[in-house]
C-alpha cells in the first residue's frame, strides 16, 4: 500500500474495499451453497430521473438480477466477475487500461472472448452503476485526453509539479486519470470554460487568464469525462465559480448544459460529474440582437433541437425558456468567434466583462 | 523589431520581407499606370505532381492570373490584398488569429464581408502558394492543437521553458504556433509517433520513452498540421529518426503515409511538412499472421481503399505493395491495441523491440 498517497490514495482504498466486499459476497454465497446473484441498477430510460434537488439526472430504484442459477445469465455473471478482477489488478498495480485493451485482454480469459466491444463496455457500466464509481476509478481510462487548461493553478501528478501557466501555449492537458492529480496551489478566482480551441487561444493570447483571475479551459466541443470531472473538482474542492462560454446555437447550449446537469446516458455517475452551479455566459439570442453579431440561419435540425430543449427539464428556467424562444423567433444563431467583427480583442475587453458583471453582480470588478 | 528572437524571429523577418515585396510590387504597378496582377500557382489536380526526387507531392508550374484590369477579378484581387494586410498586422504584432476570426473580421473591411468562410479560406491558400509559406507563418492558426509529446526534450515558448517529461501525464501539447517554439535540449534518440491516445498512454505508462530513448508522440488519428511540422522539425533540426506506429488497416497506413509523403491537397506546402525518411513500424498484414492477432473483417470500404493505395505513387515500394496485397488476401485488419491479447506490456516489451530491430538493424540495442 506504500504507493497510495494524496487523493488518488484515498480513492484507491475506497475502490479496493468495494471490490473486496463485492468478491467476498460472491464467495460467501458459494460457501452457503446459494447460487450468487448480482443486483444491477437499471439504466433503461424509464429508470432515468431528473432529480430536482440535485439538479441533475440520477438513476431511479429499479434494478435487474444476474444470477448464477440461470443458464442464460451464468456466463454473463462470470464475465462480470472477470471484469471486476481485471479492474482489481489494475487498481492494485496503479496501472490504467483502455476499454479497448480490456476487450482484447479478454481473449485470454477462461470465459472466452467477447463478441464485440459493446458487450464488454456494458459490463463496465454495470460495475460503475453497482459501485457508484467512475470507470476511471476502476483503472479504465477513456481513449482521449481532456481539455486544455491555462491559468494560475499548480498541480501535482506522480512526482511532477506542473504550473499551468508554464506548460506551454497549448496549456496543461487534463489527463484521463484526473482524480489522481493533486491541486497544490491556485491563485485563480474563477473558471471560464470555452467551447472552441480558437477562442481558447484568443483568451490565452489576450491574457484573459491574468486579467480576470481565471482558469481558462478549452473544451474542444462536447466536454470529455475527465474535463467534467476536473471542472467539478475545482468547483467543489477549491470553491471556484464556473462560467461556460459556448456558441449561440443549440449545440453550444447543450455543451454547457451537460457540464451543468449531466447527461441522461451517464445518470449512474452524474454525482461525480455534474456542476449544477455552473453559469452560462455563452452567446444568447439577446446577444445576437444587442451586439448585432454576424449570424447563420438556423437549419431545420437546429430548430428541431431547440424545440426538444424547450421540453427538457434541465432547461426549465426563465432564462433558458426566454432565450430558446427568442432564438427560434429570430431564426438565427451565432458563433463565439463572431465578435471578431469588432476586432480580435473585443470579446475579452468588452463582451466578457459585461457577461461577468451580469452573473457576478457587485462582486465583479472590471480589471 | 525588438520582439524578434530565435527561430520565430528569423521566420518573422522572412515573412515580413515577402509581404513587403508583395505590397511594393502592387504599388509600383499603380505608379507605372499598369493594372496590378497576381500570379497564383494553380492547385488543381492536373498541377499536383508526385516529385520522385523529394518523395512528396508538389505543385507543377501552372498558374492563374488575378488582374485588376478584369471586372470579374478586381474584387477578388482587392480581397487578396486585404487578407495580406491582415496577415501583415498579425505578424507585426506577434498575434495569431483563426481562419474563422479572419472571416468575421472581414465584415469591417472596405471590400465587404465574404459570402462564406470557404471564400476567405481560399485566399489564404492563394497566399500560402504564392509565398511558399504556411498560414501559421502568416499569423493564422488552425483551430485545434497538435499532438501530445512525452519524452526527454526541453522546449522554450515565449519565456517558458518546458520539460516534456514534466508537463503532466497528458504530455506537452504541440501548439498551433510550433514554429515559434525553440528546442533547448533533447536527450531522446528517436521519435515514435502513435495513432491512438490509448496506445500513447500505454507507452507513457510502460515508460517506453525512457526504455527506448524516444519522444512518444500521440497523433490523435490523422496528424494535425502542427504535429507534422513538429515531427519534421525534430527530424531535420535534431536529426532524430522517425517511426510511425498505427493500426493495421488502410486508414492507419494512410495516417503514416501523410506524415511521410504529404497529402496531395497540401502539395503547395509539403516542403514544410513531409518527412520522407520516416519509417512505418505499424501493424502489417504479416504481423496479423505472425502474432496471431485478434482481427476484424475488412469492410467493402477498406478493400476499395486498399486498392486505391496500390495505385498511389506514394505506396510504390516493395514493402507496401507486398503488405497491401497480403491484407486484401487475408481479408482482415487489426488494431494496435490488439496486442493486449498477450497482456498490457507485450506491445512495449516484445513487439516494439522486434520492429525497431527490423528498421534500425545493428544500431538497435534492446534495452
Amino acid at each position: 500500500m506504500s504507493k497510495l498517497k494524496g487523493l488518488g490514495g484515498e480513492r484507491k482504498k475506497k475502490v479496493l474495499a468495494k471490490l473486496g466486499e463485492f468478491g467476498k459476497a460472491i464467495v460467501q454465497d458459494f460457501e452457503r451453497g446459494i447460487p450468487p446473484r448480482l443486483k444491477i441498477p437499471s439504466r433503461g430510460t424509464s429508470n432515468i430521473v431528473y432529480d430536482e434537488r440535485h439538479r441533475y439526472y440520477v438513476l431511479g430504484p429499479a434494478y435487474g438480477i444476474r444470477s448464477a442459477a440461470s443458464m442464460t445469465q451464468v456466463k454473463k455473471l462470470a464475465q462480470t466477475l472477470c471484469v471486476a478482477d481485471f479492474c482489481r489488478q489494475l487498481v492494485n498495480s496503479g496501472k490504467f487500461a483502455t476499454l479497448r485493451e480490456m476487450y482484447y485482454t479478454a481473449e485470454g480469459w477462461e470465459t472466452g472472448p467477447f463478441y464485440d466491444q459493446e458487450e464488454s463496455n456494458i459490463l463496465v457500466e454495470d460495475l460503475e452503476a453497482i459501485f457508484g464509481l467512475k470507470r476511471e476509478d476502476l483503472g479504465l481510462m477513456p481513449e482521449e485526453d481532456g481539455a486544455a487548461v491555462f491559468g494560475e493553478i499548480v498541480l501535482k501528478e506522480d512526482n511532477s509539479v506542473i504550473d499551468a501557466t508554464k506548460a506551454g501555449r497549448g496549456g496543461y492537458t487534463i489527463p484521463p486519470t484526473i482524480d489522481e492529480v493533486e491541486f497544490v496551489k491556485c491563485k485563480a478566482k474563477r473558471v471560464i470554460a470555452i467551447e472552441t480551441m480558437g477562442m481558447y487561444h484568443r483568451f490565452v493570447q489576450e491574457r484573459a487568464w491574468k486579467r480576470f483571475n481565471a482558469l481558462i479551459v478549452g473544451l474542444k466541443g462536447q466536454a470529455a469525462r475527465a474535463t467534467r470531472r476536473f471542472i467539478k473538482r475545482v468547483n467543489e474542492e477549491l470553491g471556484l465559480p464556473v462560467y461556460l462560454f459556448t456558441d449561440g446555437d443549440p449545440f453550444g447550449f447543450h455543451i454547457a448544459m451537460v457540464i451543468i446537469s449531466g447527461s441522461a446516458k451517464l445518470a449512474y455517475i452524474n454525482h461525480e460529474l455534474a456542476v449544477p452551479d455552473a453559469k452560462y455566459i455563452g452567446v444568447t439570442a439577446s446577444d445576437i440582437t444587442n451586439y448585432k453579431l454576424p449570424t447563420d440561419k438556423l437549419r431545420e435540425l437546429d430548430v428541431a433541437r431547440l424545440k426538444q430543449l424547450q421540453k427538457d427539464p434541465r432547461y426549465n428556467t426563465e432564462f433558458w425558456q426566454r432565450e430558446i424562444k427568442k432564438m427560434i423567433e429570430l431564426g438565427k444563431k451565432a458563433e463565439q468567434q463572431a465578435f471578431a467583427k469588432y476586432g480580435l480583442e473585443y470579446v475579452v475587453k468588452e463582451y466578457l466583462p459585461a457577461k461577468l458583471r451580469e452573473v457576478e453582480g457587485e462582486k465583479f470588478i472590471n480589471p
